[in-house]
């Protein structure tokens, strides 16, 4: 059975989850035929998969085993773990119940995490929910919670925030479903590298520090009760493997969705959440980077920030005679806050109207500028842009300016070699690529070299989950991906400082908003 | 570095432990070299260790190796089991500590537990302790455990008395010797199918049950920690694999020490205990059964049975003129008890005495006969042995003679065609040949033919422990061994009722048995 690779691609791959699920029908033991049990189960396992070399069982199944073949007459179904040519029996239960076959997929950003609700049978998403990530109650952005886990306690209390987290939205989805814990014998997650340290309580420290060197990338399969995970106990945990510490298993979950690694053309991926990753390459050669954009667009740090959900504004128009503010909320509901992609607008239109000038200040000396009035929102108080939240943005997209050109530079690329841009990120669904143009965040390319991604980090959990081609695949994107570290790059600390204008320092690179600013001043 | 297999074979073979320590020096990461830590370790392990494809690290070492690492300055040990192409970490600590590698052989007996301290830079056996299977509070014999074993709370009770007497073994050894129980990565334990199961917490009821299968004759590797034996908790526990439900890890450990499998020759092994297995063949095929012996040869059973320990009279004669008893003790104290050896001893002299019958009756109408008379044993009590022993004795034997002739014509093989009969288990160590014989017990070949293998359980746990080929050829062992179930053989039946006299009912299969009655009744 094929499955389709849904959003921006529309790629197909064989369904191969990363566990199997089959049913027995065995001949008793006899006299004549007195193989030990263990040994009649994995015979009759290969007996259907030959392709398999062994069967391991774990101490806990080995135990259930002989009473769970004879209670069932030998009629049992088991769920296995393929790795190389072996297994691993994950379950056996008894009686036929191939038919009772789920899985999770899971997106663990810094700030949110969504799960899918996987029907393993045919690949299809069949319920999904999302919440908050709990560590926020710690530190809203990576860099303090990678202190807080400085000491063991803040790690395990981290840890525990983040597995809570998850555990409340697994619990949510089994509910709603009719599952029960037992019923879920394989999760795939999707996260930043820092996520994935904390999620498995292991120090995220040396991340932080010179020379910026994460612990583990690829943690392998994890047994979901050493996690404590609310799946079934010996069910596995797949983390979906990182480059370097802040090009995570998420940035590789983009480069899966997006297909960046199968092309002869050139394209570059961008993930401007919290570190701004970016890379760039072809199905010759990838290169990946972080500009630690700083979390400027998640909910939160903003004044009026938050996440793009029911009355978030997610797009704003400056009329230019009269400075009135148009915009649209999630919902259509009253405005409660700004999500990223209404900030980029508000900038933007902001810029273009001369309100700010290229360096991002008030030009009449304000410290903020009203988007909507008290009595407009939904809480009675004014939605404004401060000073402050603006010279934030300019810093993120200053940091993403500063590492694409570094990154272009690197391996002797011209902006117009570009074929893709894709955007990752839940965020880059609302955006409107002229604002982000405007601004500079975006380079100046045609429009249609532009590809919204969606949330490609739990796309990539998904195919993962479901495709053993894809999990092949992402073995050869972390092996064949060039990581450059930033942290020390003395380059991009000088392409940063001049990328903090609007939309660069270097106006010829943005032909387009040249000619809108142009056409603006005849305008006035 | 090659070992030798001591006692009755020198054999060599290359010290390739269970598991491996190698030191390591790696250089530290820096901002060109940024590799995860995890991925850092591998490198240096696959770079000493170039045969290996990839190597596992468990959550639990991963938490802690960022630390070790920097600490130690990038100098650490590292423990590990190489299973095909792959290993698994079992231990990281900072610094050179290669000098320190052991591990543990045990045989788990019925009876008696007995456990080798090994040093693997060598496979020397630099220390070794014994003590009793504390299971026996809850039943002299296997059937009865098996039946104590049989709900949840008996298995349970059984599992932990077993593993409770391991550890009082082992804590002794590593006091003595220095040593903490995380300097012991590795223990081999060598012991009959429904021990293996009991240690594992694994049911045995459906070994005593017709058709008489075992939940698993190969168990795999074994974390320590999952049963709790007090040795590294990562440490691995390899078990010798089984045959059948009556065909042990413990003979295949007897195979192994005696090479059996090796040769052009048709030999036997015999292992005495409580069960009688029996194995004939050669380099081309192998046979096995086990014939029900019954414990009657172990300590506990017989009134005044006792271990083959200091106190024990493990030789007997009888003066024919004048029916005195002449013995000898082990440890040349007063005696305590009768061991097996001396209780053979005993009731072939009473044979050959005619104070017993053909039938094992006393001829006088007696119901025992005095050993040693109260005033000269330790304990002021007489040491006798009843007719009942005797009935014992005679039915142990009845069913081995019975399972060596059904073995015999299953292959089609007679007595002569056997060249050397390996006598497994601690019991051989002191019988007297001619004793065995003498009774039947034995059958009657060339005095030459007999090898006494002494405890060849431990010693094949020994040797697996420490050579990589006797692993091997453990798997082919298991693989090739054809096992025969004895429990419901008509075949079997019949010659065992044949076998219920002394030495048989065909004394023309025991000539030197009959020259020596009918010199004996010329002597009278």
């Amino acid at each position: 059975m094929d499955i389709i690779l849904s959003k921006s691609k529309k790629v197909k791959t064989e369904l191969k989850p990363l566990v199997k699920k089959i049913y027995l029908e065995i001949e008793p033991p006899c006299l004549n035929d007195n193989q030990g049990d263990v040994d009649r189960i994995k015979n009759n396992i290969m007996k259907q998969l030959p392709h398999l070399k062994d069967v391991y069982i774990s101490l806990h199944l080995l135990r259930s085993l002989p009473s769970i073949c004879r209670t069932s007459n030998w009629k049992v179904t088991v769920t296995l773990h393929e790795h190389e040519k072996c297994a691993c029996m994950i379950n056996i239960i008894p009686g036929q119940d191939t038919h009772n076959y789920w899985g999770l997929a899971a997106d663990i950003g810094t700030t949110s995490i969504v799960l899918y609700l996987i029907d393993l049978k045919n690949g299809n998403v069949i319920d999904f929910e999302s919440g908050y990530n709990q560590q926020t109650d710690f530190g809203e952005d990576i860099l303090s919670r990678i202190q807080f886990a400085e000491d063991i306690e803040g790690l395990s209390a981290l840890q525990s925030k983040i597995i809570n987290s998850l555990n409340i939205i697994i619990n949510l989805l089994l509910n709603k479903n009719n599952l029960i814990s037992e019923d879920i014998p394989v999760i795939c997650l999707s996260g930043n590298t820092t996520m994935i340290h904390l999620f498995l309580g292991i120090t995220p420290s040396n991340i932080s520090r010179s020379p910026y060197i994460p612990a583990v990338n690829d943690p392998g399969l994890i047994k979901a009760q050493d996690v404590e995970l609310n799946i079934n106990p010996f069910g596995v945990v797949y983390c979906i493997p990182s480059v370097g510490s802040y090009v995570g298993g998420d940035i590789v979950s983009g480069i899966l969705a997006s297909e960046l690694y199968k092309s002869k053309q050139i394209s570059v991926l961008v993930d401007i959440g919290t570190n701004g990753e970016i890379v760039l390459g072809n199905s010759d050669w990838m290169v990946a980077c972080a500009g630690a954009a700083g979390p400027a667009l998640e909910g939160g740090v903003v004044d009026f920030g938050m996440r793009a959900e029911e009355g978030a504004i997610s797009n704003i128009t400056i009329i230019p005679k009269t400075k009135e503010v148009k915009f649209k909320t999630i919902g259509d509901t009253k405005p409660k806050g700004v999500c990223g992609s209404g900030l980029i607008d508000c900038i933007a239109e902001l810029f273009l109207n001369g309100i700010i000038d290229r360096s991002g200040n008030f030009i009449k000396g304000h410290s903020f500028f009203t988007i909507v009035p008290a009595h407009k929102t939904s809480h009675g108080k004014e939605i404004i842009i401060t000073q402050n939240n603006i010279k934030n943005l300019i810093r993120t997209k200053g940091a993403v300016n500063a590492a694409l050109e570094v990154i272009l530079e690197g391996v002797g690329c011209k902006l117009e070699d570009i074929s893709n841009f894709y955007i990752a990120g839940a965020f880059g669904h609302y955006v409107n690529p002229e604002s982000a143009i405007m601004i500079g965040l975006y380079p100046d390319l045609k429009r249609d070299k532009f590809v919204h991604l969606g949330n490609s980090s739990i796309e990539g959990a998904r195919l993962a989950l479901l495709s053993r081609e894809k999990r092949d695949e992402i073995k050869i994107i972390t092996r064949n991906i060039t990581y450059i570290e930033l942290n020390t790059n003395q380059q991009f600390m000088n392409k940063y400082t001049s990328g903090l204008f609007l939309p660069h320092t270097n106006l010829d690179a943005f032909p387009t908003v040249k000619q809108k600013l142009d056409s603006n001043k005849i305008a006035e």
